[in-house]
């Protein structure tokens, strides 16, 4: 439970950094990220390195207590380089390069911008790795961002066709794996293979599913190379990407494998702007974040990799959405006391001072441009004076798990089936639900271990593996699914047997047929006597299992087969949290629908509850303390974007 | 009346097909159609052609006693093909060469596809042309469709200029008809004129009519290729293509010139998803389709050529909409049955088994991927059962006819004056009012003979020739048209007496000026003493012709002169019913007011009743027979998705 | 006070000419402009001119008494001259050229453009410069229209690096005001410097704010080119151009310094139909559009040049908007008279003939295309009539102004900051609150001189030099500015000691935060016991200054320092009306509302009335004469779309 901050000495005067060293650590923190986006400051001419400035740099920040982490600058190529070697732009679907003037402009793919970057990474690692000061490293920035995932290159239809061949080898495997006998999509060679860009109408969705494999990992290998070459220079130090929040167009675990922290970047503010949240939402947490959104990031990061963290946390208005609020006060800290509850190993404030230039010039700082410290610093000093107390949080399984599986969001994306509000959703919904029904929970993928969950959710994953369903079998959880779950093989196709595939056996249920629907069809259900409402996908299903809810004709809606439950339907909000509660008595996990603002988290024994509302919350009514003296923050009237933790006893 | 389906066999394993068309007949489908997208399978490698499995399957389906109908590959070059001439690709407006990967890939001015699609028919057509189980043929797959009317590649741009030297001979003619002078648009020479694109603001209507004319035509010498190979190596077959519904950018009518029979692909949930329906229609008929959806385009392709059929009907939920809903269950039914009633020769669904991979993977079959028969398939049944009770069904001008032009439409397209809802609307909207009404309705183009209507409706129609009005005239019809009609000459100019033009005579009316209004002003129209509103359209006119309805300030809105009569505003929905009924009053041709769901269709002495709505309909209300007995289909209390089918009588 | 209007000789028979220019005089018309756009007439081949067809035309029409404004024809340059020198055309973002087609085909910064521009206009000035017919001359045609302000040219490239370097002079300097340090983007040399364009993600703010500079500028010198070649062969004629309405990506001031007259296109209904109104709006001025609209522009182009006029009046439906109304009868009229109330020296209609052909032709001219006048052109004959009587208006110093800066609207452009209406909103705004109060209202730029306004109205003008800051100081009036006033220095930073920069200690205000927030978010806002709301922006600040107004938390919101005041808000419109109103009784300026439908203009001791909305107006409340007898125009009792003037008495 450390803080840090991100910082660019760069932008600042030398004469500014002992003061600001001093400051940082006045105000609790202990860590701070620097060096990302240096390169022409690193290296302002080809060959020509000028690294004064970063060794005084890292030498002020050292000497004042402060752990670096030295970020890598690989997103950020110079004007000089790129005008030298045009071909590391990346291109998008028609042929043009995406051009330089802000970030991000390289292709994963270019074989030069690999050499280049192991370059500089090199000749930072060799001149900084064994720094007493510098601690973690960070590989670039935001891999992915702003598209950048995807590039058209030449360099990387290349690749493409090079990664396609080591996945089939025989160009006949290819052809049946994407079903090119279809609309004589036919292959004779792998170097006739384009990627999917600028059909004439949609390309076939295999392809596309291969296309985003290959583009994960394209990041996943140029990830790899920065990591090895730290690792050969600076042994003994913990190296960290920064990954974006709500961005999963990259397979964070796949990644995560390279790394010993995961990290990311938390804009609760700015992302729910973006988000397609409803208005009444984006009115009601204006200022304080959809009480889910940071949560579900952090939950997914601590299931990639040995520990977490927040590599950025959003500390006022920030630049880039449509509309920029300010946190409203006290939010600062309890999106870092959140994280923390997740089980975060620091959390990192972006950015120390505003600059009052170039893009970012209107995202806040700790410190206005002019160096006066913001309102919102005392409120990062409050955290660090309690951090001490609460110390060592104990991460403990929890009893709830939601399977989430990369290359079904992207077969999501790929065919989405009326789902405007993106692929991710049925995962966010469904973990929604358990937040308001109190619950801890973990994301489990498929090689984590399963034991020992008492439900594990599947919220519409397509692409499941034979042996994740005997993973699910032998764990001894209830496992629930909605409707696309098993829908897809590995390459895309529908089943054998039909969906739910390999899942039919386990669930007793076979789908016989798949209705997309529009905003306004709503679905009746009828559980036992009462009347409930789904919507978007429909299934008709032949079922040998228990039919709990049928569909307004009669037709079986939701079915239990021993543990195994499946819903052929899409719940939407309400009746997901009404499913989630019936699974939780069913399995014996205890829940209350607390509401849509409080939100807990319990760590060990020790217990966090979080108020994302504009109201207060009675905390007796959920069976916490009646005493403020019992409370290690707060008390149990919590007032509007406050937080309280307390300790439970083993009866509570 | 028969029945038939579409089959692609190379997708299945060789052992199933004798099964498959085992069932087919079993099903009482008596046609399939076959061969469509097998390029690549038909000659794998340049000049390497593999007969062999279409041999067999042509055998199979022969033997089973199913006629087949053989489609042209060329929708779908290959890649071998496509990376030996590139330039066979169709180009965006900004140069971009639009890629293989999906259907369509090819350009209608490329002289090497066009060698390239002539030597694959040969070959075909060489080998199967005498088949005796080859009855039909199928040249290419919906034409236009995903934008391909239009390529802007060196050889169209190549292909216009020769056929604007066709069309206008002297470049001085060119200049006159498009009004060049006008912006300093005047050309010296024919090779000095591009495809309208890319210009900084919007291009010359006139050089845009004649790029549509000149992209239609493109598609009608293309098919004619393949028409004139066909016949010269399969006597006696009849020829088709099977045009995409509701997609007006290619002349039908023309080419349809070198067909034995028109079809089209009826689609209609679909279609009505992705369609400009209010969100209360797109609910109410969301497992239904518009109720005059696809009976429009029936009657449209009835005009077109001699015989007319479905080639593909929809059977279920397809996979290419935003929304996929599934056909409510005897909807299928009852649109095989409606387009019988319309004068259908076949019904033939698309397609026989779901594939479970590539992109119309989520798109239906009669039989699940796999192979499982769906209910619809006992729907077919049904159809077949009852086909030969009802024998040769007779198709019988109706009262009313609506002239349809296609440059019209395109002039519609390309100054659409505010209507948002496209160029169609206007004619769908006054199809939609008689259909209402309980009328037969005829298309009719300007080649259609007249004599013996009693209604011809001109909903709109811009371009329109000294020939269409004398023949309008002499036909003796009631003749009624709407604002704008008339209102551009054949190269796209304001007549130069004003709008209506050639017909400001027989109307006796002079149009001053047009107003073009948002959704959000109504315009009060005044009949005797009643008010209706109108909208969109509103035309200032000066007329010596008896008025009929009034605008608000006293300005004739409706007028008319002996047998002609025309409406200076655009009626919308209601006021375009009720302006139809009084039409008709006028004509004698007896109609009533049935309401948005019930449907209906004569057809010599048969009546056909079709209900799209959600509840029963008393079909005793319209004059239908009390006795269940007295129907050769159905009973007078019809079911929602229903239909009935009885004997009118001469008194009736 | 003169009428012309707009003509093409071209497009007709010599033949009308003689009839056209009588009728032209009959109506009162003594001015009419000809010959922009008629280059492929003038010159159809290189080299070869065809002078005599003009030479006729400017004596047929300056025989008949019309005095000519002579357009030079480079907005359209003709097809032989792109086909010789493709590089004339502009580029776009993505390196595709804009073509041939429609008009303003061509890069502002293309040298071969501009030689050929300057030969064309060297050839007409020389042969009509000293003809006494031809009084004054435009120079091309609404520069910047259709996006062709800008163009990515290899020209423009080159052209925009020579810009930087004559701004900067060392590369060093360049980086500091872009503050390059960011993301590495720190250039080396000038030449490695592109526009900034298809960046990855959001270009430099600096870096955009430069490249609009840029592209005005290049504008003005292309401009400059044709003044200076007219004035050399053409002397004492007046130059003028014809800007485009609400059109503020060119800096209207700095080009109008090398003209004599600043003239402007007036299109009120097609304005309004595209513009960000509310649907309410539109529907209550559809016929007759937005009462503020043309005033403001009148108000902006009297501010430009020591004259000004409307060289082009909207006389009937136009062509180019989604839905093109008629004016409703009168207000032709009303412009008419409404642009002479603000001081336009002439009034010209665009244009004399409806054109039956080409883009334009649903475009109403004064006469049809049939040659038959327009209703609207006893109109024009009715201000003709009276405009004798009313002569020399004098325009006289306003007592408020708002000021206006060009940078600072781009500045709005680059960070809109959640203001989706656009960058002009906020001046709109003030604007219209004041000619709800009945004002009349001054433009200011930084040079102009400030004395005598009593209220400066600064609308968060972003960018403000110290010297407006002086000049607002010395000129004793009260000036009030809106949140983000001062918000930026000159090269586009957040100035070193926060917003509001070098007005900080003029209003007694630091801005410590700024929120931008979405529409559904109101700002309360108490002033004494009175709650307002605002939106938008809200901004925290620091103050020493007396709080007028607070937040709902007691924050200050609305502080006055001396005669400096300061909103820390965004008002909308009706808290802006409720401000300006205090501010005016403050100041003594008297003021009253006048409702959303009349409006008021004051030329010396001549008083307008204007009713731009659907019910009567009764001016007496204003305090107008009561008896009909008083009035120069009209009466007390003013209907619908009329208006009235009245001779002020000094009591008055």
């Amino acid at each position: 439970m450390k803080l840090g901050v991100c910082y660019y000495p760069e932008h600042w005067p030398e004469s500014d950094w002992p003061n600001d060293a001093r400051m940082m650590r006045e105000a609790g923190l202990t860590h701070v990220r620097i060096g990302e986006f240096a390169w022409s400051r690193l290296e302002p001419r080809q060959g020509v390195y000028d690294w004064d400035w970063l060794d005084k740099a890292i030498h002020v920040l050292s000497s004042a207590g402060l752990e670096i982490t030295l970020g890598t600058p690989t997103a950020t190529p110079p004007k000089w380089l790129v005008d030298a070697h045009p071909d590391i732009l990346p291109v998008d679907e028609n042929g043009h390069p995406r051009k330089f003037g802000s970030r991000r402009h390289y292709c994963f793919s270019s074989a030069t911008y690999r050499a280049e970057s192991s370059r500089i990474v090199e000749a930072l690692a060799r001149r900084y790795g064994n720094h007493p000061g510098v601690t973690m490293w960070q590989t670039d920035n935001e891999y992915g961002h702003h598209g950048s995932d995807e590039s058209f290159s030449p360099d990387a239809i290349l690749a493409f066709r090079g990664w396609l061949e080591a996945r089939y080898a025989d160009i006949s495997a290819l052809n049946a794996a994407w079903g090119t006998v279809f609309w004589s999509q036919t292959y004779n060679r792998f170097d006739e293979v384009d990627p999917p860009c600028a059909t004439v109408t949609e390309a076939n969705p295999s392809h596309r599913l291969d296309w985003r494999r290959f583009c994960s990992d394209q990041m996943c290998s140029f990830n790899q190379l920065q990591v090895d070459i730290i690792r050969r220079h600076s042994p003994g130090r913990a190296v960290t990407h920064n990954f974006i929040g709500d961005f999963f167009r990259l397979d964070h675990r796949d990644i995560s494998r390279a790394l010993d922290v995961a990290t990311w970047d938390s804009y609760p503010i700015g992302l729910l702007s973006e988000s397609q949240s409803t208005e009444e939402q984006k009115a009601r947490w204006l200022r304080a974040g959809d009480p889910d959104f940071a949560a579900f990031n952090h939950d997914v990061f601590r299931a990639c990799a040995p520990r977490w963290a927040v590599m950025e946390q959003q500390p006022g208005p920030v630049n880039w959405a449509t509309y920029n609020a300010a946190p409203a006060p006290g939010m600062v800290r309890l999106w870092t006391w959140e994280a923390f509850a997740h089980g975060a190993a620091f959390v990192s404030y972006f950015r120390w001072r505003q600059a009052p230039f170039a893009q970012e010039q209107m995202h806040a700082g700790l410190l206005a441009p002019d160096r006066t410290p913001q309102p919102v610093l005392e409120e990062v000093r409050a955290v660090g004076r309690k951090a001490a107390l609460i110390a060592d949080l104990k991460q403990e399984k929890a009893d709830v798990a939601i399977f989430l599986d990369y290359p079904s969001l992207w077969q999501h994306e790929i065919q989405p089936h009326g789902n405007r509000v993106g692929p991710l959703e049925p995962s966010r919904t469904v973990y929604a639900a358990c937040r308001r029904l109190g619950l801890n929970v973990d994301f489990v993928f498929s090689d984590t271990p399963l034991d020992g969950y008492r439900i594990i959710l599947v919220p519409s994953v397509p692409i499941l593996s034979g042996e994740t369903c005997e993973a699910f079998k032998s764990s001894g959880a209830l496992v629930f699914a909605t409707a696309l779950t098993g829908s897809r093989t590995d390459c895309g196709h529908i089943p054998a047997g039909l969906a739910p595939g390999v899942l039919a056996e386990a669930f007793g249920v076979r789908v016989e047929q798949l209705e997309t629907l529009p905003p306004f069809e709503k679905i009746g259900i009828r559980i036992n006597d009462q009347n409930f409402s789904g919507g978007r996908w429909r299934e008709t299903i032949t079922t040998g299992a228990d039919v709990r809810a049928r569909f307004a004709k009669g037709e079986p809606a939701w079915v239990r087969n021993g543990r195994f439950q499946y819903a052929a339907f899409w719940p939407g909000g309400d009746l997901m949290v009404e499913l989630v509660k019936r699974l939780c008595g069913e399995a014996g996990v205890p829940c209350r629908d607390i509401g849509p603002d409080l939100r807990l988290r319990r760590a060990g024994d020790i217990q966090f509850a979080f108020n994302y509302g504009p109201g207060r919350q009675d905390l007796r009514q959920i069976g916490a303390p009646d005493e403020a003296g019992d409370y290690l923050i707060g008390a149990p009237d919590l007032a509007p974007h406050d937080l309280a933790v307390w300790k439970t006893t083993p009866a509570n």
